[in-house]
């Protein structure tokens, strides 16, 4: 199968089972999930990177957590305005976003 | 920050909005997700060894559908029993599951 360059991941405080809340969830995640899509779109990126949503982390206090593989970078208290940064030097550039990176 | 040296995400099905459904729940995803942390502790891989479940891969006639990185390694038509042999093969010997890789 194609796997993509670069699948970032999002805690949108997805639990296992039952109602979805938590810290992530209550800041802004689902916007960062969309703003991801919507950047992806734009940049015709689709299948070189993909964006998933998750459960929890485990740092809720470091959220909205965003993690991006292959590199394992982790990034904290992401805004929804961050995202257009972390696709121009992450994923376009290849350069980790150091003020965000845990 | 510690990260963890492999990442596996497992689909649940976890919408972004509203009720958990989907083929992967339906097909044993949260047994797989909970195999999956019992595992790990039994084996005190905790720290090392992260299990995050997540929302839709977008390859469901394939699921339940099990991620890990940092290799991006992709299984698919996961059972609850197979947990066992990717803990074993992949995560402490380091080699991937053929006969499950996608």
């Amino acid at each position: 199968m194609h796997k993509p360059k670069y699948h970032i991941f999002v805690c949108s405080s997805s639990r296992i089972n039952g109602e979805q809340k938590g810290f992530c969830f209550q800041k802004g995640a689902v916007e960062i999930v969309n703003n991801f899509i919507e950047e992806i779109q734009e940049r015709e990126l689709d299948g070189e990177v993909m964006v998933t949503n998750t459960g929890c982390f485990g740092i809720c206090s470091k959220g909205p957590i965003v993690v991006v593989y292959p590199e394992g970078v982790w990034y904290g208290s992401v805004t929804p305005e961050d995202v257009e940064e972390i696709m121009d030097s992450h994923i376009e550039e290849g350069k980790m976003v150091s003020r965000l990176a845990l």
